[in-house]
């Protein structure tokens, strides 16, 4: 099954301890198609672009099946995020945010992405999720992220959005911050009371939890000596996640555990070079070979 | 097969979020001793109390089988440490230390304790560890803790008991802090660099890993909607590990992981309550239902 995935595609500069990289391939929604892409052909994106993107950028994502149909390109300058973290890899620190073209992005899905049964939002205004939401059919899992500043900016539509999804993806910080509850577990039973089926919790190098009313499941990181730059890692998790779910077409507890250490296994790699640099090598089989890894260093 | 263990024996007043108490049992041999009594009989205490000591507190001891020959009682008063948790239950604040009788404390091993093949050094000073491993013949497996003021006022004598340590058991923040290093994977390798054979690393509510130069094992915690005490929970943990691996007499990497997964348990429960109260009621089924569960979460 295919997916729809909407967000931002953007130029990054980011600088980490390890090295620096200016207005490199970024955004929500390029992590999440391209890691899906190893799992599911033609991910819909939805997205926009200034004149000024890269044609090569474009290239790319169509040689990872990319559908872009739903890629606008615009008059003006592409989002351009530009970032560093220091030695606490888990914190970026935001040196400048220029939104450009993303400022009045309005998602607008082409006819031929309406059906698709799975769709991902990625971090992005809480009311253009709804907008979203509004214009596809027949939907079977939706799943949808967010971040710290929707969080105090548009609570209200935060909420709003999260009572329409089926699961909702994000990190720890961010859970205490929406609930108030500095006990993870506390605040992900107090999301599902607001909505979804189910709560992921991401929590960087301590992995990640799963939660629903009746099951909990924790994932552990996969361990690396260093990480490289963090930048997209949440957005290459989900794409991992919600890929492998799609190939398979089976939303099974089972089976939402293996899609959970794929994008495990996903992010694990993408953390290792900047930008995206390490999903343009990565084979199907280092895959497998990591998680396979991943299962080894669990059981007991 | 039986264990020693060398540590202190406490009265503890502490005050969390939830509620307070003074002058309550604690002591990292204390918790440990009745942690692992739920797996081996006559684990064998190395300690010193004050005259001011409640029998009650003795009686417990021997209800759970804990052979005190080695505890000596003298003249004085019972360490006593008063601490305080906020909401991160994560870090104590020590309001005091009164150490009395422990200042001293020279641990002497009854001839009795000697071939003990199970010996746990509990977070005391490095000085005194070493001191304790002269006493001690035909060990299968020796174990120690440590703690923030001995890696930054005994630095050279810890770097000195873990050359002769088969697993060096510590909490996230000491192997950042005894390191340099913030990437705990890294700062465990270092460890292993340094002379035991095996580094676990407590990650509180993340859980913990396990290190030797071949293998890794991620644990998760137990997942709890509160915590209603964290201290001892690190010596309920070594108490449980080691009670099972003395139990079981078997030192492979999967009856450790195993043995990783029953102190967890312990220290899940100690958690719930004050003091070792929880662990007064607590049953061997209990204790096989909750490993059962953290089987349960983990499986994918």
């Amino acid at each position: 099954m295919s997916i729809v995935v909407v967000g931002s595609v953007a130029l990054d500069s980011v600088e980490t301890p390890v090295g620096k990289v200016e207005s490199a391939l970024g955004g929500s929604a390029t992590y999440f198609s391209t890691a899906a892409s190893f799992f599911t052909k033609g991910v819909k994106l939805v997205g926009v672009v200034g004149d000024d993107f890269p044609q090569e950028h474009v290239d790319f994502l169509r040689s990872r099946d990319v559908d872009l149909t739903g890629l606008e390109r615009v008059s003006g300058k592409t989002f351009h995020w530009s970032g560093r973290y220091g030695e606490n890899l888990n914190v970026a620190e935001t040196l400048s945010t220029e939104l450009n073209v993303f400022e009045t992005f309005a998602p607008k899905l082409p006819e031929s992405y309406r059906d698709t049964q799975y769709v991902f939002l990625a971090n992005i205004n809480p009311e253009l999720q709804i907008d979203v939401l509004k214009q596809v059919r027949n939907t079977k899992l939706v799943v949808c992220d967010t971040m710290n500043l929707w969080i105090s900016e548009r609570r209200a539509e935060l909420l709003e959005t999260i009572k329409h999804v089926d699961i909702f993806v994000l990190n720890d910080g961010e859970a205490r911050q929406l609930t108030g509850e500095s006990n993870i577990n506390k605040a992900a039973k107090k999301l599902l009371d607001w909505g979804p089926e189910r709560v992921i919790v991401k929590k960087g190098e301590h992995g990640s939890a799963s939660f629903t009313r009746t099951s909990y499941f924790a994932a552990p990181a996969y361990p690396l000596d260093s990480i490289f730059d963090p930048t997209g890692a949440g957005d290459t998790f989900a794409g991992g996640f919600m890929g492998y779910l799609a190939s398979t077409d089976d939303v099974s507890e089972s089976n939402i555990r293996k899609a959970i250490v794929y994008g495990t296994v996903l992010a694990s790699f993408n953390v290792e070079d900047f930008s995206l640099n390490r999903q343009r090598s990565l084979t199907r089989a280092e895959i497998e070979s990591r998680f396979d890894e991943v299962r080894a260093i669990t059981q007991f």
